[in-house]
């Protein structure tokens, strides 16, 4: 093969991007603001700042700015994991047999083994400059809760995390990351916070939700002198961190002259995806260049593909602002997926608003058909996926094969967002043949909707 | 911070070497041959070759080739993995306020998660060019078995593991990894074998051992046609793939005109130690340079410390060859330690004659303060290490402190090999503060040595 092209991409660490880009400020429509629960009006500054960093909130309501640089501080950490590859996939695309060329950004090569580490260094920075002790968090499947509790350690401050009960007693070895990078890790719910306690009194043998982890965090914040609460997803905020995914990426695709034809990311609560296409997006929004975005979600929880653009409540107990967003109600329980980070009922407001004005398109995939290509990739490229990352390889797959059949030499890119290290007992029931596919009918996404809150503004 | 040195310096693809380099050949002092435990004769080609692939055993056989070419198959498959980085320690060296320059090369940024999947895949390679059907091997700890699957995976081999039973039962997540890679994994003692129901029926509730997974192993292998058996350390062949690791650690120092003046590896069957430094030790050999070279192994089981350079069995049962190393005799049992790989009686032949001719020194560390070099290592380096790797890691921090109290700015290089995902029991224990220190006595020592055979060569 006659390759000029290496099997991975490196930027040198002075090409890194030294600025964030900010979407909204390309956008037409822009995303609609977060409402306050209990007056369902848009939520202000001063509302946000006794829970979040007061740098924080100013990003998250900034529709303006196109580019924010990234301070000195959070540079220097990058270099401790970034840049990451852009990898060509020469040995997917031989396996397959396409005459696509596949290209996969990886962002798991560092210790949390996600991109969620994009944001979690930012959110502690600022906690620092803010003086702050320590922050809260929650954390499900467990990546956010390592990746935050590497940031604090690296700033000198004080990480709790609440930990889903169940995930704290299935996944030990996630638990015992964070505590060796200093976290306490706590399982929700918890007699730490009222909130714990008063769910526990109701529901003694309780194994915790995220929703419960998320009222634990927020209430140990706000009632702690000199802390504040972080989140991983969702948030405006945190998809301006993640665009370091996507403007590395284009870097490195323009040191080799490659233009992409897909681009396909992982859609959970959109932290990866907006972070990897976003950029992308927003060439297109200034007429720039033409791409097709694909977001992928599970079949199991498929707010883009089958969901309403309505505003609803980010969390089950109904105490978290609402967002205008794809959703399916907060009420909405999607099966068991091994997918942790994919299983958010709803999805960030910025990318719901360009799904909604048609800047891409969504598919959703069953997950035994993600364990097929998640098996197929880490045999010829290496690398044990995450379910979630896998759930783009799938896509990728699907689309080289589609150049297959037509003879197109597309460039595909898609976004690895980490390794499958913890979630061996998905593998475990893949390999075993004991895995399901569990499609929400249309009476349950019915039942989801039927409860949408009413917000007129 | 005025740097020229990146974080990170990754060679370019057409930078890796392509020749593995053989420092038996540069040996005055040629290590000893395995003997045949039946006849006690130095062992043939035709005696090994029933066991392990013909190119192998010319390989194993080899004292005289310095340069042996890296088939291109496998310099294609190397660009999975590698180059693998030499990442400067900044943040460790301001961390501990040193002068000292640190310098690591990071072998763990593949899903085996160390350096056994360089000799993994020349292995495999040669035996799809021999026309297998497939191979077995043992794992302890699993990495061995995960790298071998992996390679397997790759060239189409069939992959049989026999895998310690405790282990199996204690780390479905490494056994999961290896089905994922479509190993089969068979629990050892298994009813597989005449060796292994033979040990069912003498001892029916074992948990297994390393001894009688080999014994296994080699039993099927012999036993089924168009198998062999493939070995993970200790074997000369084995050195000679992992020199890799050495050979672009040279050429990554070079690049940035960077002399290393301290050398550090771990040291378990010496895979790693051998593969880092013996290029540097051939300079030496060879008069070239001159530097210091620092073997770490765990004070738990001491081999070049305490044990004695003589003739002794590879295995427990004594079915396997005789080498002579620094051993502290085969019926030695190491206390429970966590650094698996670092658990072997005895050590590499080439290790132990270079060893044995002051080519470098050693040191034993013990496990609690293997473990705080760890943590400080992950909160600041941004990598959770391996057990063993975490040895290097300890030493290499004393070293750096020594130069702080003498002012030196040596330039300290230690190979960190793999990552600790799958240890994380360990640093449970550690965190927990209920790991523990258990060091041999003399009684014991001397009671391993005493049942050394006795072998007039």
């Amino acid at each position: 093969m006659s390759q000029k092209i290496p099997y991975k991409i490196y930027l040198n660490e002075d090409e890194i991007p030294t600025q964030w880009y900010n979407v909204r400020a390309d956008m037409k429509n822009k995303p609609a603001p977060l409402l306050n629960p209990a007056t369902l009006k848009p939520l202000t500054a001063e509302e946000l700042e006794p829970i979040f960093c007061k740098e924080l909130v100013k990003q998250e309501l900034d529709n303006d700015t196109a580019w924010i640089p990234i301070p000195d501080e959070i540079l220097n950490f990058y270099k401790m994991y970034r840049p990451s590859p852009l990898v060509r996939a020469y040995f997917l695309e031989k396996a397959l047999g396409t005459p696509a060329k596949i290209y996969y950004k990886f962002e798991g090569n560092n210790t949390s083994g996600s991109h969620k580490l994009n944001s979690a260094i930012a959110q502690a920075y600022y906690a620092k400059q803010q003086g702050l002790k320590g922050v809260t968090t929650e954390t499900g499947a467990g990546q956010w809760g390592t990746a935050l509790s590497m940031a604090c350690s690296y700033f000198g401050l004080d990480c709790k995390v609440y930990m889903v009960k169940c995930s704290y007693e299935q996944k030990p070895f996630r638990r015992e990351v964070m505590r060796t990078y200093g976290a306490s890790v706590t399982p929700s719910p918890s007699d730490t916070t009222e909130v714990g306690r008063k769910i526990l009194a109701e529901h003694p043998g309780t194994s915790g939700s995220l929703g419960c982890a998320i009222s634990e965090a927020v209430e140990t914040a706000v009632k702690s002198e000199g802390y504040k609460y972080e989140l991983g997803s969702v948030l405006n905020l945190v998809l301006l961190h993640q665009t370091i995914i996507g403007l590395e990426t284009q870097a490195a695709l323009k040191k080799y002259d490659i233009k992409p034809d897909v681009i396909i990311g992982c859609a959970g609560g959109g932290s990866n995806l907006g972070g990897l296409v976003s950029p992308f997006i927003g060439e297109m929004l200034r007429g720039e260049a033409d791409y097709k975005v694909i977001a992928v979600e599970p079949a199991s929880c498929p707010s883009f593909t089958r969901g309403k653009f309505a505003y609803d409540f980010c969390d089950t107990g109904g105490i978290c602002p609402l967002a205008k967003m794809y959703t399916l109600g907060a009420q909405f329980i999607p099966s068991a997926s091994h997918a942790g980070g994919l299983r958010f009922h709803g999805m960030s407001t910025i990318l719901s608003q360009l799904y909604h004005d048609g800047l891409f398109e969504a598919r959703a995939v069953e997950q035994t058909s993600v364990f097929e290509a998640a098996e197929q990739f880490a045999r010829v490229e290496g690398i044990l996926p995450a379910p979630e990352s896998a759930h783009a390889i799938r896509v990728a797959i699907d689309e080289a094969l589609k150049c297959k059949e037509t003879g197109e030499e597309k460039n595909i890119v898609f976004g690895l967002t980490g390794t499958g290290y913890f979630d061996l007992y998905a593998y475990q029931q893949f390999n075993d043949g004991t895995m399901s596919d569990t499609i929400p009918t249309d009476a349950d996404i019915a039942a989801g909707l039927s409860k949408l809150p009413k917000v007129d503004l």
